[in-house]
């Protein structure tokens, strides 16, 4: 049992995951929307998220008050067409929380598998 | 923007992450437990995790419900003991999660990281 003294205060609070953005829908818009700069249509992101469409609305609501995604509004041919992206803000904050999920993998992997990490680098499978 | 006929439905919808491990502070406490098969006192859990005494117990009974941990409460010296440990269940639950947080940041890299991993494999840091 882990009885010294004094353990590391808060080693594993993880304080840099954000929220807003750990939120299991969101991580998975935001994740959607990293790789694609040009945005992604509010259908297209429906259905890669499968999210309906009141959810989606107020998950894209929750990331565009916190500046990590922008909506434009247009149309294509003669139908509206609703595009999210996400800002560098976002695109920022969003590797920053990346890290720190890392991180939290890094803490799980077991002592055995640590050491090896230590000497020759690990990849994850 | 992606406008292809139909994208790949519910890619980045990410199923395998649980919400009663993926909440923040129950997956440090998750994370913390998992190198510690002999279990951790509430006290040093506490600190670890900086909760308060009334947040650690409600995650803590969060996780016993779904069978992911378990709370044995004995005496050290004088002063009661109150341990808490990761279960067969939760270790194999926990690690399922992380198999599918390690495809949120392989999904999350941004393409010319992806061509170099598929090249000569890939390690976080």
């Amino acid at each position: 049992m882990a009885t010294s003294k004094k353990p590391n205060q808060g080693r594993y609070a993880y304080e840099g995951l954000d929220r807003v953005i750990h939120e299991k829908a969101r991580l998975g818009i935001l994740t959607s929307l990293l790789a694609r700069v040009e945005g992604i249509s509010f259908n297209d992101l429906k259905d890669l998220c499968s999210l309906t469409d009141g959810n989606l609305s107020g998950h894209v609501a929750i990331l565009q008050e916190a500046g990590l995604v922008e909506v434009s509004k247009g149309t294509r041919g003669n139908r509206p067409l609703t595009v999210v992206r996400i800002t560098t803000e976002g695109r920022a904050k969003f590797r920053e929380y990346l890290d720190q999920l890392e991180q939290v993998i890094r803490d799980a992997m077991p002592e055995p598998a640590k050491q090896a990490n230590d000497r020759k680098g690990w990849s994850p499978a």
